[in-house]
């Protein structure tokens, strides 16, 4: 069936494929699915079988479209809402593309092999699914849309603002950067304590948060970092929200689990403390200071749940330095970004890979084969026990002492791993959940400058806007790199001072050992 | 067909099974076959399905029975001397016990798998294969024969001793042991040369060898060395001659059978000269000190070759301390001996066997493993370099510095076993020659022992003689123990200390990395 479509305003074709059309000008579509943010079609000058740029409003939001803003609708017989997350659930190589931020139920079974995983945030489980394919999102206008930055850019977003609301993106040495937050501080996360309630009829992991600005011990239970979570991501579209470690069904209660569940909880807490946009926000701060009274914990959980700066608002926040960013040179800084987590969430696979693999050789082979010569050793020494003269006696003990240290070493090569390449891997694990944030963050800001791009009459506001969208993702950009740098310089400092400690511990025990052949010469 | 035979001296039964015979007395076997020195039979009185025990003059010596001195002839009618081979070879498990000090041609094929494989001394060959089964020899009287041990007994020893040739065992803390050598030399073996001779036609390779008493070198060829060892195993019938490393027909010339022959005559000459008797005889004196006259040689070489005091006549070189051993402590001694030897020989497999496997896998699989982890570290700089951020590079080149320091620690392990792994492999192939030889050894002495037990009549001479045997046969054992301490006390030292600076190189290695995350902090 063929489709008639109205033109909103003029489009240049610049590349082999594309036609140019003309505002208010009718043209026919072959079909109403769009490809990549482009329809096929024809228009009045005959069939030319190529693409329509997309320049439709489109009935992804909620909100009736304001005429005057350049952005009316296109429309098509496309149905409610909930079509536009039919398109990624084709069994096309789009599966893997972000459900964006609603609430829709997991099209995918829950699985625990990778990080981040939860049932309320089940959209970021595609998004850490997706991260092996960092860019190859075909629907970027869909995350565009949902994110808000459609809305705002568009002039829709409208909300008041109060000053501590404000976010200031700087000029910094390297681009656009989130401001210092003035207050920094820590937040140290104790060991869980198991709580019950319903009088021990359900029980409960609770892990005591102190932050040092106010030094008061709160105690909270994943599903309160569950709830915060979602708020934040909701909250801030382009800002990548660090994933929290993944969520268990059984085995809470187990040793391991709990240990590594810190572990993750204080990695995510480094994060979002050092992150100047996150760390001072109102609802991160209300989790990390409301203590135990039930009333206050609610009201903010309630004020929280009702902010309105999410979405296109949040982008209402923003304040930019006062020159604009160049368009270009924007772009190539993304198309950069874009190419670096490509690279870094493919090699960081490889690498996590590896070391798992390395630890689980060290628990295994390593181990087994420091421990069959210890064994070997100490068979000598007990073939050599048979001559009981007075001379050997003290070599056969040496050499027993021997087999024992090998034993020993190989025990430290199976115990090393989880002091020293774990926490790579950890890292490693945060960081592909950073990774499988950034396309949706590069795609709300891809879909501001092709709309800008598109539209050369909307210069001004729509011009301004997408610069608060670009410095909101170049500050975003700048911080994952900061960080990043700051974390692997730190970690794989530690990774090798592990492993000097590692050696030296190896040698100490060797130098023991060999002490022994001198004791009775 | 039965076979009638006349006892020689009286036997009393002690367990089930035997039978008492009387001197004179007829007996019927049942066949002429030996089996652990006992024959099936029946006397006299009835048909006994049992054992009777072999008193009879054996006809493997050359030299005719001697008729007064007890041990008269017992003619079964079993052939020529040769037939007293032919027991080990029909195929039963006893294929694996030595052929004794004959000259007969090898009944097995020439491997290169095990170390001490020579043509011209193909019994001990069959001595090292047989060493996994160290005490399991059925025919113990035939090697007691063939060293002369049996003759020497029987009083049928008879030659001319200078005192040059008088070898003393002396009473020690321990024992009976061989009187100490009293110039004490060493000896250094040089880097092989390439000779040829024949205008060329024929290359070998030369040994310098320098023993430190005449401090003047000697150039000497493995055939050398393997005449040498066969004029020693002839001389020395209860002496534990070093095996020479392994003969190898190809690849003579290549550098790693250079090096690993070298290592092996560095050992067997460091065996050979920290024996008091080896050390000091005439023929291994001539191979060292002998220079290019070949006129000098050859004559040396005849007179070694004609030495009279091989054999049987080995041990009317050999003066013992004045009061004679306790036979039940010499034979308890020499059981405990052949239990030691037997642990030590299965033991030093498996040590051998893991020690390899270990290296092999240092080779392959940690160095795999670490060089598989560096590239990775290097993967992940590479994806880094894509941001070329003056705050990032320096992180980026540590990251891959550390790569490269994984890469070169996987080559460390790859090396790592020639220099700590390899000598202890080349020092229990050493000893398994040892223990390959001990078997001919004791039997030798419980030859000896047998029969003074089974003559109680007999005492007087043949206990001297078999004291003679005793005190030899302990001094050897004693040696080997002093020797064996020794060595793996020095090697297990050098193991260690080798391992110790390895691991110490790993750590300086990783230490110089971390630096570099420092240099542009």
């Amino acid at each position: 069936m063929a489709l008639k479509a109205r033109v909103l305003y003029d489009f240049h074709s610049e590349n082999p494929g594309e036609i140019s059309i003309s505002e208010n000008e009718l043209v026919t579509l072959f079909n109403e699915e769009e490809l990549e943010g482009w329809l096929e079609g024809e228009n009045s000058r005959g069939r030319l079988a190529s693409s329509l740029p997309p320049m439709w409003r489109s009935s992804g939001t909620t909100s009736p479209p304001t005429g005057g803003s350049g952005g009316g609708s296109f429309h098509t017989s496309q149905g409610s809402d909930d079509d536009w997350d039919d398109d990624w659930d084709d069994g096309s190589p789009a599966t893997d593309v972000p459900q964006g931020l609603g609430s829709t139920p997991p099209l995918y079974p829950v699985t625990s092999s990778l990080p981040g995983r939860r049932e309320s945030t089940q959209q970021h489980q595609q998004q850490a699914k997706s991260s092996a394919t960092v860019g190859r999102n075909l629907n970027r206008f869909s995350t565009f849309v949902k994110s808000g930055g459609e809305a705002f850019l568009l002039g829709e977003a409208s909300a008041f603002v109060k000053d501590g609301d404000r976010i200031c993106v700087v000029m910094g040495k390297h681009g656009p950067e989130w401001q210092d937050d003035p207050y920094p501080f820590t937040c140290t996360i104790d060991d869980p304590t198991k709580q019950t309630k319903f009088k021990g009829m359900k029980s409960y992991m609770s892990y005591g948060l102190t932050p040092t600005h106010t030094n008061v011990q709160v105690n909270r239970r994943y599903k309160h970092f569950d709830w915060l979570y979602a708020r934040l991501v909701e909250r801030f579209p382009v800002i990548s929200v660090p994933h929290l470690p993944e969520k268990q069904a059984t085995g809470r209660f187990e040793e391991d689990f709990i240990s590594k569940r810190r572990k993750g909880l204080i990695w995510w807490m480094n994060h979002m403390i050092s992150h100047p946009v996150l760390a001072r926000c109102d609802v991160f701060q209300h989790f990390l200071t409301c203590g135990a009274d039930e009333k206050a914990w609610k009201q903010g959980k309630r004020k929280a749940e009702r902010d309105e700066l999410v979405g296109a608002n949040f982008f209402l926040t923003i304040s930019t330095p006062s020159v604009p960013l160049d368009l270009q040179e924007v772009e190539s800084k993304i198309e950069g970004f874009k190419t670096f987590t490509k690279r870094m969430d493919e090699n960081s696979v490889v690498v996590n890979t590896t070391i798992n693999e390395f630890a689980r050789k060290q628990a295994a082979g390593f181990k087994k084969e420091y421990q069959k010569v210890g064994q070997s050793f100490k068979l000598l020494a007990q073939a050599f026990e048979l001559d009981q003269q007075a001379y050997s006696v003290g070599l056969n003990k040496a050499i027993a002492d021997t087999g024992e240290a090998y034993e020993a070493i190989g025990e430290y090569f199976a115990e090393q791993p989880r002091q020293d390449l774990d926490p790579i891997s950890d890292l490693l694990d945060l960081y592909r959940g950073h990774l499988a944030n950034f396309p949706d963050i590069i795609h709300v800001q891809k879909g501001a400058l092709t709309k800008v791009k598109d539209c050369p009459k909307q210069e001004g506001e729509l011009h301004d806007r997408c610069n608060i969208i670009s410095c909101a993702t170049l500050a975003e950009i700048q911080h994952f790199h900061r960080t990043r740098v700051r974390d692997f310089r730190t970690q794989m400092q530690h990774h090798l001072r592990q492993q000097i400690g590692f050696f030296q511990k190896i040698t100490a025990k060797l130098e023991d050992t060999l002490q022994r052949y001198d004791d009775d010469q």
